[in-house]
């Protein structure tokens, strides 16, 4: 078969996996031109007003209504079944899906519950969505590849393994990039995923199967992967909460990888919700499971009570030099900044000095292998590579001796930006997470503001900091100077229109390993930007 | 200059930098073939009893002392500065000495103490010796290499900052073999560092300066590093006490590395002591000290209180399919193994089932570069391989994506030996250090039973076990058959006599970053050994 054969019956297969029910009757289909697809599920009288309450509970008062008995697991895991199946039709956001071995286990979960007179586990009867590249005995994870279609897999990753004995429901899994190397969630296999909040516009990558599943609703905490911006852009194009966390706090082994065994920048996985509330309910949820007696890069760090201090000093990163944000990412940096020292919050200015070498490094590390890896994947079937994956075709293999070079190289960035870190006793940097708020399709061109922080390891959320685009007043700059190719490029691009309405994401980034406290300083900071 | 000449001017050097009066008469030099030195200082008449009071009593009560101002550090730090002096004539154990700096030093502290009532640090005025690869402004760290001679430090090591800034005195730097990599200390610049129990024997590597100088009592605590056994053997060598740490628990950046940037199996520092509680000691003061505030890889867990179960289940391991233990090992392994199990502890077997697999990995790891970074280090002065690093002159170079298949490889091999530690539930691995207690020189042929915590990256604590080898009894097995060419070689070598009267040391295992655990563990194995 060939690959646009194996393609092909996937897709199918994946529509197939859909009961029949669920499929939306012609009569409701919006038209391929709506953009916003998020009001569907209450307008379009698809759903029952009980299935609406049940998928717009959040996970906490979801958990507690579950360990109560109060609503069972099969009516809500159902309700969320139906909502990701509505989804995918609406976004193709998802590349598997198998909704009855969902209800049935959120069955027997009810059943257990009755029988024992407790919950299974911290996350009883809860329904999860979880990114494409997670394994999940009897389930592909392709990672976009037609060669990995019907490869299902062998064994569970460490976290499915964790999730399940938590008492958690598994039911879909999530659409990716290519080898989820691509900012946008775009393979040949399943095809593109949309952001259901304009369909012209991506949903980000390459979490971005999950963005769109949670934002339309179809999820409320979803399980996403991060190695150069893969949760925290995905998020900020939808408008929604992650954090991309240090490395060592959640597990994340077994689990299929884009550069397998590529460690010199290493890839994480942390939650994505429509709250902060239930980010950080994930977080401390799938700690306190210990997953470091199980995962054997895991930090038996417990998930740690922290009270940010009142008053923050906070280091803004306006331009990284490299590329400038489009106006409204650099006015919702320019708003928060001055609504946080309303706040009475001290805000500096953070440069960017490491950011060009640390960026140089990541691009260097990826394509270490001479794409090797990805050439490998795409061989046995003939699939080309991807136009956003030239780097990986063009790329020439490092010798291990000029590998080692190279980490020496990042090992004196990171230091250097640690002690610049401590000389200015701050306690966190806020910067944008893509020069976006999001993009049309296809113009994604930048990574460099989530990117550094993968090479640095440091904690950072990526969060809707309540503005929104506005054509009004986000006209392109009129004399801008490009700082780079790439940024002449962006801003030739930009227009204000497309992305009329859409949220603007920032990123809080805090001191390696302090997950909790960047956190509670998202928090600290939601309140002053509400209250201002 | 040839490299011989810069090693010769070197040596020089460093003979000049022991002031006069503490160079040995030649009336009471030991001759050439006295085995045992450890004896000069009690019985030499060159020390007087203060001086022997002093650099015998244990870091734990100098502290006390040093910061009641009881005792002067200036007192304390010219009896071991004279220690390490007399030590460095008999076993050749030092690479930098600067007795005069650590003096005046502690002057500086005794004066700090009197103008403010308190003590500097943790560490004030205590004399801690450190291996050559420590970064001190102003010395060399040379790690034997001709080429490195006369480049003197432009900044210092992250721990020795940290050791500075709490207190201590840095007064020698201590031999090491040619980039480290070798189980005896041998190099071409300061030429072969030996046992001062036994002079005919090694002191082990690569931190076998620092464990001859211990052994002589010429430093309380002593500062190494681990890679594939280099703290675990010079211990078990001389008989004393150290811990091969979890990374991330000490800091280790801006340090000199035989192989820079790699960074596939992780190198590790840690004490050197004559007993356990100063391991502990300067473990707990280290971490106390946040290092990762300044260590960009430091893991921010403080050191835990941790009380071991009263009952331990300890898996033993006998064998690693691979080269059995000698005699005295065997033996020593035997009867801690009865011991345990009269004191009411369970004793099980550990299979060596990943251990071919994890030492194949960590073989090809250290030259996977094709040797290219220990030749670049030869090259500028045509210094030639040491026969011992054969291995990385016929190496051949991996590509990156060769070594991305390694680490796979090794992430298996490490779910896999975790997975069958949480099946056995066990507290602890007991195994040899080597198959060795000490031995002669130049026939150290084997760190398999070390090399494979680096790869797990498990705590292993070296201890005395209290039994020393015994001609009588450790007899040559009549009828071995050998496990491997290895060891063919090592039962063909070994003779009781040659190493009559040495301590065995044994290694306990410990779960990754359960340090603390691994140490109060070995505290309970101690006495149950002393009360049996």
């Amino acid at each position: 078969m060939s690959w646009e054969e194996i393609a092909e019956k996937k897709r199918q297969a994946l529509k197939n996996s859909i009961p029949s029910q669920w499929i939306i009757p012609d009569d409701l289909l919006p038209p391929a031109d709506q953009a916003d697809v998020t009001t569907f599920p209450r307008e379009s009288g698809f759903f029952t007003e009980r299935e609406l309450e049940l998928t717009s509970t959040n996970a906490t008062d979801l958990l507690k209504k579950l360990a109560s008995g109060e609503w069972t697991s099969t009516e809500i895991t159902t309700a969320f079944c139906k909502t990701a199946a509505v989804a995918h039709q609406l976004t193709n956001c998802l590349s598997e899906a198998f909704f009855p071995l969902a209800i049935s286990r959120a069955q027997e979960l009810d059943e257990y519950l009755k029988v024992h007179g407790k919950p299974k586990g911290p996350f009883h009867g809860l329904p999860i969505s979880i990114k494409d590249n997670f394994n999940y005995k009897g389930f592909d994870s392709t990672v976009g590849f037609a060669s990995l279609v019907n490869e299902p897999a062998t064994y569970n990753s460490t976290l499915v393994d964790l999730l399940l004995s938590a008492g958690a429901i598994l039911y879909c899994k999530t659409n990716v990039p290519t080898a989820m190397m691509i900012a946008e969630s775009v393979n040949n296999v399943y095809g593109r995923t949309v952001n259901p909040r304009n369909r012209s516009l991506t949903s980000g990558g390459s979490s971005g199967g999950e963005s769109a599943l949670i934002a339309f609703g179809g999820s409320r905490i979803g399980v996403g992967t991060d190695i150069g911006g893969s949760l925290r852009i995905p998020a900020a194009c939808t408008g929604i909460f992650t954090i991309r966390p240090s490395f060592g706090r959640f597990p994340n082994s077994m689990t299929r990888s884009g550069l397998a065994g590529q460690e010199a920048v290493l890839s994480v996985n942390g939650p994505m919700a429509k709250t902060l509330e239930e980010v950080v309910l994930w977080a401390s949820t799938v700690v306190g499971q210990a997953p470091w007696l199980t995962d054997p890069k895991c930090l038996p760090i417990p998930w740690r009570k922290v009270s940010p201090k009142g008053k923050l000093k906070i280091a803004v990163l306006y331009n990284d030099g490299i590329v400038t944000p489009t106006p409204p990412v650099s006015r919702a940096l320019n708003e928060t900044a001055e609504k946080l020292k309303r706040a009475g919050h001290e805000i500096v200015t953070w440069a960017p000095t490491e950011h060009k070498d640390l960026l140089g490094t990541l691009s260097r590390m990826f394509v270490a292998d001479g794409g090797k890896s990805v050439q490998k994947l795409l061989e046995p079937t003939g699939e080309p590579f991807r136009p956003e994956m030239q780097a990986y075709a063009d790329a020439t293999e490092l010798g291990v001796y000029d590998m080692w070079q190279l980490q020496l190289k990042r090992n004196e960035l990171c230091k250097s930006y640690l002690d610049r870190w401590n000389a200015a006793g701050i306690d966190a940097v806020l910067c944008p997470v893509t020069p976006y708020s999001t993009v049309e399709h296809g113009k994604f061109a930048y990574v460099g503001y989530t990117g550094v922080f993968n090479v640095l390891d440091y904690p950072a959320v990526s969060f809707p900091c309540g503005v929104t685009t506005d054509k009004d007043i986000d006209a392109p700059y009129p004399e801008h100077k490009p700082l780079s190719d790439t940024d002449a490029q962006i801003q030739r691009d930009y227009s204000a229109e497309p992305v009329q309405g859409m949220p603007v994401n920032l990123q809080l980034v805090g001191r390696r390993l302090e997950d909790e406290n960047v956190l509670a300083m998202t928090e600290v900071i939601l309140k002053a930007v509400a209250s201002s």
